[in-house]
């Protein structure tokens, strides 16, 4: 038995069959004879909302122009960055958010959406842009006022001003309220003085700070008649157009990076710099001539996180940019599977297709799963940013879901992304190592997601507050045995409903009746029950363990939620995966024809079933699954991934990239052409008669 | 209470305290003060049997000369590591496996040893070295015969005579015996005839062929009188020493790969190429000059893997190196982690300390007990290796069981690899993306190890077959009943012997009586008997499983086996995670400081738990460990990883890098200098009275 069952190490025998061979299963869902995916139709759900932007701006980027070159230098592809970034802003990338004042179509759901797809031509110039745009520019949109609109930002729209976005510091990455960098105002010649005043608080890591930017949007701590009004953003000028520094300031380049090498990133250091006073962007805080503070917004912390809140728009489109990211790394590796052949089956035939392999669907179609509730997850995700930042939903619930919910996805998929690129490029073995079929080269590109625009572990930290506090809220008054009660239950209930959380049964549908056993207990609405019990659980179990915190002097409370720390991050992560599973079958339940909607369902399935494998002992510590069912869940994975290989060429191809878009020539039909043209070399050679006799079979046969 | 919990936001308030801050906990060993590691002995451990050897090979590549310098170009740096690789030649680094009679130490051992050292300089280097000396030069010595190594060696250890391993084809990477080249032998002339037959048979992914390589050794099916005798190696010269391809053979670059840079790897197509008879590497199969064939070993399998016997020093050597890489971008991560500050702790004095937040303990720690199980697997494969390569231990009994150690601790080691210094890269935030602090060039280089050298998957799933043969093999001849009962019983006892499973308390001691109730069922001995019952019980169950197999007709049984491919492939990781828990184990068993051992036994232990935690849902469903004690592997983690939190920095010294070998400036004191820098700054605002005062501190407070 043994020797029939694996089979990498036998030496080639038969090759003498007919091109075909004999496949574990169906290949394609026509083979399959199965209900079959409407491409076009998932490919506009995929699209989503903004899918006519995306659709314009995939078209765009057809142009070689904004492709990527391997191999080139630093700083040929800074030069090649700088220059596609100036031909975006001809061809109107840089205006969809912009107000029509401006030019722009004030649109900011369509300008992220089409700032998301750039990610297929470079991840550099993407970034690059975001820069220029999401950051730079939108400090002056956002923070500033109408004489500093008038003033810079057609010139920003245009690419004429590049600008640095000078936020981060070398002492400081993700909490930004600690920054060393010093604005002190001087009223006897009304300016900031804008000033470094040790190394730790250099300016680090900003893209146009080692070579192009002339300006930065510098945020300094605002002092004035001896007060320290916290975090405030300055546009200094940094650099004549010529290149020169500005007297003042110093720049360092960063130099080589894991990725995004198009960008040139660099330090920045003021030596008491002088801007007037009229550079503090003080839409949320002014300084008066003779140096008297005042600000719309009495809180300190609420000023701060309201001046920070343009940064919301990073993490929704990295979001959307991982996601993406993701499927065409996915359509690469199943393009690929569905054509390499590797190994004979030990059925005697022929090599058999990658994909035919259950580890290799083990391997990708999870993760496709994953990659489809990403999309449905972006797409809600930048309908919430678009309803605030339009001014329809512009409530300060509203912005503080929609950073809940950025807080939660982003770090979700830019994990992903690495991981499914990852996955993807190994499931390609040295094709895939190769930087032609992008792989690679999209893997380092995008590592630096997982920690910029907020450190993904800190703004789970952060989602993981909000669900305490929404816990809270829901006891607020109640004694302490009717919570000491709660902590213990097994059965929470539902007790959040701010942060996007949906009520079992409200919108989930029941998506059928087949009744195998593998199945039961674990379809839709099972599935989403373990994965919201799951959440409420966890946030419950980690309000109970900090309920002492109360009581304790700070440094004992500070530790006890330090012991608790990786179980809060934990509870976020469950919290945006369940919003994802709810977005996916959101898009599921809306889907009109049958066919689609019965292989989007094993598809959600699959995702469901994969999340709740992955925390499988969590459910049977909590005792919401039992040890049979547990053990079904592995089994009904494998069953779905079997149900699913046939459609999963149709389902990547429903993501609409076309060659242009897609450029790997590992998925261009190339290794099909090479597998035929094998094929046929022995086929011709048996027909003449030519082909040699293996000398196992001279040998007499030993059973 | 939630306020105080979460700190991420919290405006910067009071940063006036003299520098130290108050720690979470003891930061250093001699804070604690607790037992503590001897650095020295700890560190004499790591380097394990060829100390000196690794020693050696350190000193020498403290010279720059051997450095990556980051942002050369593909073709600067594969100039840089040619001559690199000539420069290694210079100093011995080419002879240490050699036979005396070349100048060797005919030490396998110590050749693989010092070879695994050169990662710290440039993986590139390494990998160059390895194909010109472990590939290249190893099929000459180990396939040919005395006049080959009189016409070769010598060349090819002075880096004289660069050269191609050109084995894998664009159509056929793991599966080697399916390669589409022929050497078909033409007795008029005495010659074989190399050719390639259609483009997938194209070799690729070479290193040497691109550009330096002046001779390959090709692997081909080898066909004389009509017969094929399966894949055989020639020596194929393939330009001339001025670089011009020679007549018929043709070569294409691979252009830029997702690492590696330095290395010049490509394709070699043969257009009918003659070479002499006498370049057959004829050790292992001969052909006469009439066409007879001749082999000194009759089975044509037992043939094919002898003559790929060789390879196995890939394998072990990469597990060598990628445990260093890991070792290295740890101790960058937890240098780093002990002196960045970020973030006050909410106890209202400093900023804190990276390494004091419990997630930053989890996600590093962990890491850091694997890589020292890893350390000491190695070893111990290596001296397996060293055995059998001196010939000492040579049978065929001991290569099968070092082709299988190798095949399951290089699949580890290299994805550890991976994830260890993206967990690095990611907890150094930004300056971890930076190329200058290491961990994303590692990284990036890295990543093939995964796929090259046998890709992992296939590696681990032959070593699913040895298990699955072992367990037959105990059974030979029970009765299916018997069979059946095994199959399903639950304590499936103790049938693994060949394969490196030690049984239970034979060497592992009972390391102590501590009795606290969180680690009761969780010590040493259960940690063995977790991980050890669960690689019986998954290869039981995979075998029950394929038992109708031998019944089936073939496709149906390679069906029913695809179906269980996946966890076959999980039990061949569960046994190379207990190698590597029992490897460890007996490094802390053979301590002699009381100290140093007691440190040793709780990283041994949070390995041990990290594995059962990992796997915490079978061990669940299998009724292995109850839901309590299932609950409480987590909170055991927890417990020791505050408890090996100020032993962190003896721990990664004790790896013994030198400055020269880290070379990352996040990691050399800097970070601590800035930090100092700046809170002296603090410090002396505040004491001159010139601190700014926080606006939030001149309004009423609201409780």
């Amino acid at each position: 038995m043994t020797d029939t069952v694996v089979r990498p190490s036998t030496p080639a025998t038969n090759r003498r069959t007919p091109a075909g061979g004999a496949p574990t299963a169906a290949r394609t869902a026509a083979e399959a004879g199965e209900p079959r995916i409407d491409i076009d139709t998932v490919g506009s759900m995929l699209l989503g909302t903004w899918a006519d932007t995306r659709r314009e701006v995939r078209e765009l980027i057809k142009d070689p122009a904004y492709w990527r070159i391997d191999g080139q230098t630093v700083a040929e592809h800074r030069d090649r960055v700088m220059g596609q970034v100036r031909l975006l802003a001809q061809n109107n990338g840089s205006s969809r958010a912009l107000p029509e004042e401006y030019g722009g179509l004030n649109d900011n759901g369509a300008n992220l959406a089409g700032f998301e797809e750039l990610v297929l031509a470079d991840p550099s110039m993407q970034i690059k842009s975001g820069v220029q745009w999401g950051l730079f520019g939108s400090a002056v949109l956002q923070l500033g006022t109408e004489e500093h609109h008038k003033r810079w930002v057609a010139d920003i729209r245009d690419a004429k001003l590049p600008g640095a976005f000078a936020m981060t510091e070398i002492g400081h990455g993700s909490d930004v309220a600690a920054i060393g960098t010093t604005a002190t105002y001087d009223p006897a010649t009304e300016e900031f003085v804008i000033n470094t005043p040790f190394r730790a608080a250099w300016k680090d890591y900003l893209g146009n700070a080692a070579v192009h930017g002339q300006a930065a949007t510098v945020f300094a701590q605002l002092i004035t008649n001896g007060v320290n009004h916290g975090v405030h953003c300055f546009f200094v000028p940094i650099r004549t157009a010529d290149g020169e520094l500005l007297p003042g300031v110093q720049s360092e380049d960063d130099g080589v990076k894991g990725g995004l090498n198009g960008i040139d990133n660099g330090r920045l250091a003021f030596d008491h710099v002088r801007v007037p006073r009229t550079n503090l962007l003080n839409r949320y805080g002014d300084v008066a001539a003779d140096g008297t503070y005042s600000s719309p917004i009495e809180s300190t912390g609420r000023r701060f996180f309201t001046m920070l809140g343009a940064l919301v728009q990073g993490r929704v489109s990295l979001d959307g940019a991982a996601t993406i990211a993701s499927a065409l790394g996915l359509h690469i590796a199943i393009t690929y599977g569905n054509q390499r052949r590797q190994f004979d089956s030990g059925a005697g035939t022929d090599e058999v297709v990658l994909l035919d392999y259950g580890k290799h669907q083990r391997r990708l179609l999870p993760l496709l799963a994953q990659t489809y509730a990403q999309f449905f997850s972006h797409d809600e995700l930048l309908r919430t940013f678009d309803g605030v930042f339009s001014g329809r939903t512009d409530t300060p619930e509203e912005r503080e879901n929609l950073e809940t919910l950025a807080a939660a996805l982003k770090p979700l998929s830019t994990w992903n992304a690495l991981a499914t690129l990852q996955e993807a490029r190994e499931a390609c073995g040295g094709s895939g190592f190769m930087a032609e079929n992008r792989l690679v080269g999209l893997r380092s590109d995008l590592d630096v997601y997982v920690t910029f625009e907020g450190d993904n572990n800190v703004l789970l930290q952060l989602v993981g507050k909000r669900l305490l506090s929404d816990f809270a809220r829901q006891f607020k008054g109640a004694d302490a045995a009717t919570l000491a009660k709660y902590a213990v239950g097994q059965t929470a209930g539902k007790v959040f409903h701010g942060a996007g959380l949906r009520s079992l049964g409200q919108r989930v549908a029941d998506f059928g009746s087949t009744a195998r056993s593998v199945e039961l207990g674990l379809r839709a609405e099972h599935q989403h029950e373990l994965l919201s019990d799951r959440v409420e659980q966890m946030v419950s179990d980690v309000a109970g363990a900090l309920r002492p915190a109360s009581k304790l002097p700070k440094d004992q409370a500070a530790a006890l939620f330090n012991r608790h720390q990786a179980e809060l991050i934990e509870a976020a992560r469950a919290h945006g995966e369940l919003l994802q599973w709810e977005a996916f079958s959101d898009a599921v339940k809306a889907t009109e024809n049958d066919d689609t909607r019965q292989v989007l369902t094993w598809l959600r399935d699959l995702f469901g079933l994969h999340l709740i494998e992955r925390h499988l002992a969590w459910h049977l510590i909590n005792g919401r699954l039992s040890t049979q069912r547990a053990a079904a869940v592995t089994k009904y994975i494998d069953r779905l991934c079997a149900r699913l290989r046939p459609h999963a060429q149709d389902l990547v191809d429903a993501f609409g990239f076309e060659p242009e878009h897609v450029r790997a020539p590992i998925a261009s039909g190339l290794e099909q052409q090479r597998q035929d043209e094998a094929r046929a070399y022995y086929a011709d050679l048996e027909a003449r008669g030519e082909a040699p006799v293996p000398e196992k079979s001279l040998k007499p046969k030993k059973r």
